[in-house]
């Protein structure tokens, strides 16, 4: 009788009713015959996207030109855009700096942090970390002349000692979907005197946050994922009250400066996290974010994640139903500790994934056994789920991916 | 005789005729009732621009989602980018890296660059450079602990010494327009055993450039103005292929790994220029700016040069015959010493700017007594150059420019 019900459509539907944000799927641009399981890498677009970059390229740029950095409010979009955002982290918007590449964001803020903690000499980062965050670690200990130690994977305060620094982790991590506990972390991170500076790129726009809240001391996050910014988005970062007096980065740009417009020669920072900032903000992309965070208007945090939970929950328990002990649930079962992706092991889980592309389903794939599938809580319904793992259990059941055609290597974050 | 010739309009057209780049100008949307000359701040808006924006985002973002990276070819696009801009740059493509901002470029590639010297303490810059440079420059050096020394005002070859890892000069000069020989001051940086780093923000799209044959080393460039990417454009480094080998900086992101889709935890960069990239690409700004740049399909470098210098001659020859002695004109009157603007020093130059915006003409300020005038050569035309210089001849005739309604002070760069 369980098997009937969770395959029932009109189980999914109750799903559905029960965590209900308002037909939110409305607002965004679906392409039609596909179910999309790949928002935790790209987000799919928002309707109000395509409209509003167009008129800025037409009219604010075309006919406003140079005015428009005034006239369009192109010097405080960044300000909007972190209004918006702010919610979705628990976080005050003047605290929020937008506008560069993750890496780079992160680069600025673990440099900044590091900066804080002058007599320590490490930066400890979990080994399963998003491998840029590594890298990008490794530039910031070279340039200052510490040491990048990596923790037991999984297990980062443990490593945590009278040398650490900064402690860098992934809120949720990008091959498993496990979510790390901020409030936590932070703690252990403070007991050792160290700094904690979160990615939250995997997690921003599905599991929503109190970082200052949970006494986080910096993150850094990606807009393009669950944020739904469009390919490339601007990245934030953010950085805690506490830490703003004295904070120095090494790309001190115009934009960052007290008075952008004295065109001075000395620099002076700006008040807060907007000194954070270099360059020229990216307006056109801003844009883009700025429209994209309105399909978020009104929707509570809380009824986000609750809808998100609902999906992966269900997701597993088809799956546990449906496949077997042919793919293995990475991807922790107790909803504390998820993020809103759920990650299957399988021996030949490329072909698997490329599969279920081929049948409309679009999930992705990590090296070398991974096939991850995200939830986008605004616009997936548990029908998509429903479906989602019908044609899984399908391509599994067939040895469909197993077929030469799927046998080509492809991934993208 | 002279005079009424100047300001003939047959004479005006006989000049157009003489340096025809082929109606290039109706490559651009351009505000009807409006001379723009703040295309050295902000470019125009090409007119392939709003179509290829639009379908990035409604076809290659809302229907192809993340197969666009692959299928679309956004994986491939700043190679496009690169491969337009070359021409103009006189470099070889695949040398040019794209996607952050100039401030985050300049940083990366003023540190790799002072790498390079790593026997040597300091970084040498003009105190006449665009400040986000000497902002950068100082970021650079405190991360290096080497020493940021300012030459005299405009001769930054004569305070080398065998200190100097790197001289890092602007090849237009943002307030006064004059051009910078690079060939010349190659040649005296290499003599002192330094590396010449240019910023080319303001001369990209103006003057043609041959930096791999001038020996220059390194370059970074803005696309936001004479190039006419768009507001916050991303910005573009070089790097001269004899510096490849080693070359490193403190950003190693994933889009600068050799194998970015191995998602492997140690860095191993990219070969040549392409290490020096970071995070994932501004997709949509990319776009905007790889549209842009068909703007100078078929366009001779050589040609474009000519019909600059050709408006700035004829913009400074009607200032002499109209404006008499009220404004001093501050750019050089060689044209072998010009990039493609020219500025006029007045005591209430804020006013004179503010009193052209309001009958049509578009110019900047530059405090404390600049006006900066920014000539296009593929949209503007001599007929420009004429009503312009009448209209600024009537503000100065008529001293609308003390009028208060001009007295708020703004300026962008």
């Amino acid at each position: 009788m369980t098997t009937r019900k969770l395959t029932d459509p009109s189980y999914a539907d109750a799903l559905d009713h029960a965590t209900d944000l308002g037909a939110t799927h409305e607002r965004f641009l679906l392409p039609p015959g596909r179910i999309y399981l790949d928002g935790n890498s790209l987000g799919a677009l928002p309707a109000g996207v395509p409209e509003r970059v167009a008129r800025a390229i037409r009219h604010e740029w075309g006919d406003g030109l140079i005015g428009s950095w005034l006239d369009a409010g192109w010097a405080g979009l960044a300000d909007g855009v972190a209004a918006k955002l702010a919610p979705l982290l628990g976080v005050d918007p003047a605290d929020i700096q937008l506008g560069d590449s993750t890496s780079v964001t992160l680069f600025k803020t673990l440099y900044a942090a590091c900066r804080r903690r002058p007599d320590r000499r490490t930066i400890l980062v979990d080994p399963t970390t998003f491998p840029t965050d590594g890298y990008v670690a490794r530039g910031v200990a070279d340039a200052l002349g510490l040491e990048l130690r990596w923790s037991e994977p999984g297990d980062p305060a443990a490593a945590l000692d009278e040398h650490v620094a900064v402690l860098l982790v992934n809120h949720v991590d990008f091959r498993t979907g496990a979510l790390l506990d901020l409030r936590e972390t932070a703690r252990a991170a403070h007991a050792a005197g160290a700094l904690l500076l979160a990615d939250i790129c995997h997690s921003a726009g599905s599991v929503p946050m109190t970082l200052l809240d949970d006494d986080v001391d910096l993150a850094v996050g990606c807009t393009y994922k669950y944020l739904n910014g469009g390919p490339g988005a601007p990245a934030f970062g953010w950085v805690t009250p506490r830490l703003h007096a004295g904070l120095t980065h090494p790309i001190p740009g115009w934009w960052g400066h007290a008075e952008p417009f004295a065109m001075s020669l000395e620099y002076q920072p700006a008040a807060g996290a907007a000194r954070m900032a270099s360059g020229t903000p990216p307006v056109i992309a801003l844009t883009a974010l700025d429209a994209a965070l309105d399909a978020f208007a009104g929707v509570e945090p809380a009824a986000l994640r609750a809808r998100s939970l609902s999906l992966t929950d269900y997701f597993i328990a088809l799956v546990d139903d449906q496949c077997g002990t042919s793919v293995e649930v990475v991807t922790p079962r107790d909803g504390h500790r998820r993020g809103s992706q759920v990650s299957l092991r399988h021996p030949a889980a490329y072909g698997v994934v490329q599969a279920l592309i081929a049948r409309g389903v679009v999930g992705d794939f990590r090296a070398p056994d991974i096939a991850r599938f995200g939830f986008a809580a605004l616009y997936l319904s548990h029908r998509d789920v429903l479906a989602a793992v019908e044609e899984l259990a399908a391509v599994l059941r067939t040895d469909e991916f197993a077929h030469p055609r799927f046998a080509v290597l492809q991934a993208i974050t």
